[in-house]
């Protein structure tokens, strides 16, 4: 049975119920833009319900009918945010990585690095995400109420990126020497300090910098750590 | 000429100096004291002068005539846990890196192994200097008036601790396949995320969870990217 017998069937429920959740969906969308605009200038604890919902243009009401919270709104914003991050990554670690499928033993180092040059230049703009992410971690840091969730967020994401990387070396015939997922955790650190050092160093373009940082080391760490599969 | 008789040559100015410089200092500390007490409770931000005067027991005129601001006495208050910090591990190092001095070749990743976690477990407690650092990071990321001063301060703590790691490394006639400012700023960022890590998960002894951690990681990484050096 397909969906427009389904309509079809005279209940007027289902298109309502369709069109309600699409229209909530909007409104959900709108509010998180704001708040990213909002909390991207005056910080999250500067940043009001009121200020939220102005931006948007919707009242109060709407707020609290789709978020419990500035803190829940938080988290629909991280999960949607590192949804498009993975999704990115996902489809550069496809398209450069299974070409090199083919060759025999370890990858050189300067294919590593091309590889790795290619998939973060691809990376999405990053500047006020990093603002955002280290005042919402202290806030948690701070709030045994907001930590967990915060916790299981940072880690749900590093693991998709880790088994990210897992098939992306697999595929290529080659082992990391140490836990993918402590690997992937320590390149995540490795970029969000460079980040939070460009800012503080006032640069024009912090993503620039932060990817000629990360490729003076990244290459040869992945290099030295990785070790080829035994058939 | 000696101290006594430069004292003993009449004048008075010296010898108050001397003594107004003692308590000058007395003061200072008393009031970075009092600062990390509050800070450590309230955050950097919930924390006004006055409840740091007030703990400390000084009146606000003591602290403007010792620190212009807030952020001035956290640089002061940074300077001194850096040193300390220093200190404890320049000890360390010599006492522990220098028997290793004797043995021919790579020491073996167990030698390194042992020495890492010997090194760390004389590190002071950081939990509270972690979410300091945190609250003034963040700060500083937002606020470009502070940002050269804290960046600053960073570096020259990692430069230090990249030399102690240097000279250690050297002396047992080993080199680093990258640079050590890179590798030092790495394994710092790894001890930070570590115990935000810890912290968020509401560890009752984070440093224990931190220590943990790295040394699942550090001595691997260290052996990966260790060489001999040729004489």
């Amino acid at each position: 049975m397909n969906a427009s017998k389904l309509a079809g069937r005279g209940a007027e429920r289902p298109d309502t119920g369709a069109r309600e959740t699409a229209r909530r969906t909007k409104t959900r969308e709108r509010l998180m833009d704001a708040a990213y605009r909002q909390f991207s200038e005056h910080g999250i604890n500067g940043t009001s319900v009121e200020a939220i919902t102005d931006d948007a243009g919707f009242t109060r009401g709407a707020f609290y009918s789709n978020f419990s919270s500035k803190e829940e709104l938080f988290f629909a914003l991280t999960e949607r945010e590192n949804r498009v991050r993975l999704e990115v990554l996902r489809e550069n670690f496809a398209r450069l990585v299974a070409p090199l499928g083919d060759t025999a033993g370890k990858p050189a180092p300067h294919l590593i690095e091309g590889i790795i040059a290619d998939v973060l230049s691809f990376q999405p703009d990053n500047r006020q995400w990093c603002l955002m992410q280290s005042e919402f971690r202290l806030l948690a840091l701070r709030d045994p109420e907001v930590a967990p969730r915060f916790l299981a967020a940072s880690q749900s994401f590093l693991r998709e990126l880790a088994a990210m990387v897992d098939t992306a070396v697999r595929s290529v015939g080659v082992r990391f020497l140490i836990d993918t997922l402590d690997l992937t955790r320590m390149l995540m650190d490795q970029f969000d300090s460079a980040m939070q050092e460009a800012i503080l160093s006032g640069a024009e373009d912090p993503e620039a910098v932060v990817r000629e940082h990360v490729m003076r080391t990244l290459p040869l760490l992945v290099h030295s750590l990785t070790d080829t599969i035994e058939p």
